[in-house]
């Protein structure tokens, strides 16, 4: 059975950004598998949809009316320091595995990150 | 190790619909290991729970009304001449994997399929 | 390859909580590999988050949001004598599988448990 590891590092510019790793994904060069993807940030997320931008914009919104950033105090997670909690709360909004699928590697795969701060 | 790999083609009849797809994984006569559901339309989910009518009607307003489908003006998506951005929203909501679970093979799955159009 | 399977079962007090149950996983001696945690009732979850207080505080407020216990008639599914629809729709807010993952046996597993009844 073949394998492959990596773990890869992204910088977003603002607070909230999307990131296509589809090609990353594609370079294992598995046709068939179980492919396993994890966001190791629990403020980050991974999903697969339509690589088009009105969309990524839809979800954007959506993800703020599901858990508004502001105002940051009616969280109280964010009495620690931090002003995340919606980031936090919607981490799971993603798939994290992806197994058997003939299509997996022509899929866009997209990875919302959430700045830590 | 066994394995049983299997591509399944569903239609339903209105823009929204639920499969019961359990036989379909009994059929595969695995009573422990790694099971992998996953929805190849990425405006679909799968999901595990009760058998219950009154609980998918639930369901379908409870998605209605974490991202309405009108007005389909709302979404961005829809300007690519689909109208189905909320379906592409809510197609997370489903988990993929479930594994050594004794269980599942008498587990009621759902397939929540939306049409693409 | 080596694995462990362990059911468990747990117990809370009120009508939902939640469980620390990150021990549990590093119990399993295992460094990397696949990890797979199904909350076997299907309205339960479980999640990875911050080991934080505020935080799971603020995640009761938004499920109670996204899906209000009250008014327990405005699901279909408590006419089957059941109480609890909301806790079944909000079940799939929770990952199920981590895989090759270095630091999943730090991290923070949490068990969302609601009763049944």
């Amino acid at each position: 059975m073949k394998s492959l590891t990596e773990q890869l590092w992204f910088e977003v510019k603002g607070r909230r950004g999307f990131v296509n790793i589809t090609e990353l994904i594609q370079k294992s060069g598995v046709r068939e598998g179980l492919c396993l993807v994890n966001a190791m940030h629990i403020t980050a997320a991974v999903f697969i949809n339509d690589n088009e931008s009105g969309l990524l914009h839809d979800y954007e919104v959506w993800l703020e009316k599901l858990a508004p950033h502001a105002p940051t105090s009616q969280y109280q997670h964010n009495r620690t320091g931090e002003d995340n909690a919606d980031a936090h709360l919607t981490t799971d909004h993603g798939p994290r595995s992806r197994g058997r699928d003939h299509q997996w590697p022509t899929r866009f795969w997209i990875l919302r990150a959430n700045l830590l701060r």
